[in-house]
């Protein structure tokens, strides 16, 4: 049997054409309007919404509502869509085991599949399909916006997003190599390449930018020091999801290094990053599509309210397609215009289905971080507990660590402001709240444990 | 400053049309006669020799020798040229850190670089080098001799090579994903997925192949046992550097399941393997020389005699040229003709850097795997100890892990006839010699222990 192989089932070049990076990405987007670019989206929803209906999860999903194709004109339609998330992907593989029926891969002439799945921290991991065209797309996106932010070909790259099964480490390696001529090196997680011969490498190859989940790039800085090698290494430019991590002290201990955010889950890839200005997260509105819905009523927020984040990948029309992913990552837009046509998020927020309500406001607990980042005294580490009184009302207890001289009023007060409702805060020495973030451990720390039950 | 990316250095066209894959494959290099492979050969290697000439580290070991570029004028006179070694690319390295001056990358208009490392068993990791056009060929090896082995699209492939730094997970990655349209798991080695996890990926997504270094393989077998999954288990192929471990026993304990053996190193790619009829290592001559060596005087072996397999990577013309790289691995030529037009070899049959000699015969402590194999009394587990005799002579003594009911006069015999050289025997519980090989923990188990010295 012959059939075609990745490279003939993938047109780089158009790819390249539709997809602009380097200089070609800035002057296509900054001469763009919103009308040209909304009639682009519109152009690749309707491939998209008939690659969807060729979809069993889709057709489903889809028909369970009564909605025919008919119905969906474009996007000012998509609101008729039902969402979907993580929990229907997993009840997908559980009925059609064990790749479940939201690829679209039935049949002997099927294109040729990369799978992956997620990290599986909460439960079990998730499959991850991609078609060429769509993983490469998102390769792509990712390699597009390291070099905005001003990646050069002559920079060596340090990846610590792990591999084996989990999509993260593959991504990003096939990002930079197929996209940036930078050199890259795979180190992976702290497992496959122990934290001092982490650094070491840095050393030897002179890595100039590290990229990676923020928690484990800290640390590696205090492991470059304890292995005497933190003043010789050349650190610039540091990427990855920092969301409510605080990004000046990472960018203090690895010596003024700039740290660069963005934002992607595995289903949708890279959505946003920021730009070289860092003012805000652009959204890449030629490959994506992003609503912003409220946690409760699933409408479309005001502009500048805070929603879950729900994508439509508008590239991915091979394998996998993505039509109103809700990835329950909370955002909001940003106000005023960027350097480039698309509009721009504040990032990654916290998790809504970490949402707390306390005398009906709605309270995300990662707000947390970006409220204690850049104060001396504190480590920026913290943990919410979540109890409900005597009187059936519910209350926060936020432990914060500190390294001495913090206020417990000041403090209160400041993230009364910041969340908008009382909480409890207490106070714990630096470490303290380790054992509960079980920060060691996980790449995305616990910021919640909800004691209500107990 | 714009560049050419990945896909725009790679003609992915050009690459499929001068090495077939699939049926194409079979039918080109059935039908190919000896001369026209000879002249396809002249061809790419009159053109690697002018990228030789660009590379400093070519430029200095052949100018050392005083030789010129008109002094090579094709094949035959290629034993002109001097042969290299692992250390001296990391001379190379050590002179021109960090990546050496073999990769030939100079300069701001380098191609793309994919950049790994060896797995450094045996000291300092060694930097690999690739451009776009060496390593998808590379890839592309490997991918066609799964497919003629009888790997289909429909087959759900598993891997256990490692990733982070080293080449060989990223490497059959690319090979599989790129070129056969398999569905292809990269779980890793068991540090990357723990063992248990490992046959439970393998029941959950009905893994019908697995491809990775063979002890693990076997390990994975009584996993699978212990976790009471082996009798679900689909897999009916397996594909691995068999060289001269027991074919017969890892296909026992995976119920039957097929071996294939193919050989390679991290600088050179696959340079052979077995077709459907496992008749013999063919060796890719469309894309390979393969020179044997006399371990002692370097000059070419007569037909059938052991020597030094010194690789030439014909295809390799773009970064890090190889060119007669002697790998101190050993093997032979088959004789007769196989099944299509290339050359067949018996193999990975030990390391010339282990080559002891004793009464002056040559003997390679690997070659005793292939003599114990298909035994019942013994677990194919084995230990060589050289020592010096009071009298100055050299002497091996061969612990061999036995069952019980093995009869050490008979084993001596066995292996005397095998080797061609008198040796001690002893016996050992199943186990004993873990401590020595440590089989447990290397991927290339020590089989020679140097006491001479001691």
């Amino acid at each position: 049997m012959t059939y075609p192989t990745y490279f003939e089932a993938l047109d780089a070049r158009q790819l390249l054409a539709d997809y602009p990076i380097g200089e070609a990405f800035v002057e296509r987007y900054t001469a763009m309007s919103r009308d040209e670019l909304r009639a682009r989206q519109e152009r690749d929803f309707a491939r998209l919404m008939a690659r969807g209906w060729q979809v069993p999860f889709y057709r489903r999903l889809w028909s369970a509502r009564g909605i025919e194709p008919g119905d969906i004109r474009g996007l000012d339609d998509i609101g008729k869509l039902p969402v979907y998330d993580k929990s229907d992907l997993m009840a997908s593989v559980a009925e059609h085991p064990p790749f479940g029926d939201f690829g679209g891969v039935d049949g002997a002439d099927r294109p040729p599949v990369i799978f992956h799945t997620t990290s599986g921290t909460t439960g079990r991991p998730q499959p991850l399909l991609f078609g060429p065209k769509g993983r490469e797309v998102g390769n792509l996106l990712v390699g597009r916006m390291y070099r905005w932010q001003g990646l050069q070909s002559s920079d060596i790259v340090q990846s610590v997003y792990g591999h084996g099964m989990i999509n993260g480490g593959h991504y990003i390696r096939e990002a930079v190599t197929h996209f940036t001529n930078a050199i890259f090196l795979s180190a992976g997680t702290g497992i496959e390449t122990r934290s001092a011969q982490q650094v070491g490498l840095m050393a030897d190859f002179g890595v100039t930018v590290l990229v990676g989940f923020i928690d484990y790039i800290r640390k590696l800085a205090e492991v470059a020091r304890d292995e005497g090698l933190l003043e010789q290494l050349q650190v610039r430019m540091i990427c990855g999801h920092l969301g409510t991590e605080d990004r000046a002290g990472v960018e203090a201990v690895w010596g003024g290094a700039k740290a660069f955010d963005w934002y992607g889950v595995g289903d949708t890839g890279c959505i946003a990053g920021e730009g070289p200005e860092r003012d805000g997260l652009y959204v890449w509105e030629d490959a994506h599509y992003l609503e912003l819905l409220d946690v409760d009523s699933g409408a479309e927020v005001n502009r500048g309210d805070t929603g879950d984040m729900v994508v439509t990948c508008l590239y991915k029309n091979d394998v996998a397609p993505c039509i109103r992913f809700n990835t329950h990552d909370i955002t909001h837009e940003l106000a005023g215009t960027g350097e480039i046509a698309f509009k721009r998020i504040a990032g990654f927020k916290g998790r809504s289905d970490n949402m707390v309500k306390l005398r009906g406001i709605n309270v995300f607990p990662h707000a947390i971080g970006a409220l204690i980042e850049n104060r001396a005294d504190l480590t920026g580490e913290y943990i919410c507990r979540l109890r409900r009184e005597e009187s059936g009302r519910d209350a926060m207890l936020v432990v914060l660590e500190t390294r001495g001289g913090s206020d417990r009023d000041q403090l209160s007060a400041l993230l009364r402001e910041g969340l908008g409702v009382e909480v409890e805060v207490d106070l714990c020495p630096p470490g303290g709240t380790a054992a509960a973030t079980q920060i060691d451990v996980r790449q995305k720390p616990i910021r919640l444990i909800d004691e209500r039950g107990r």
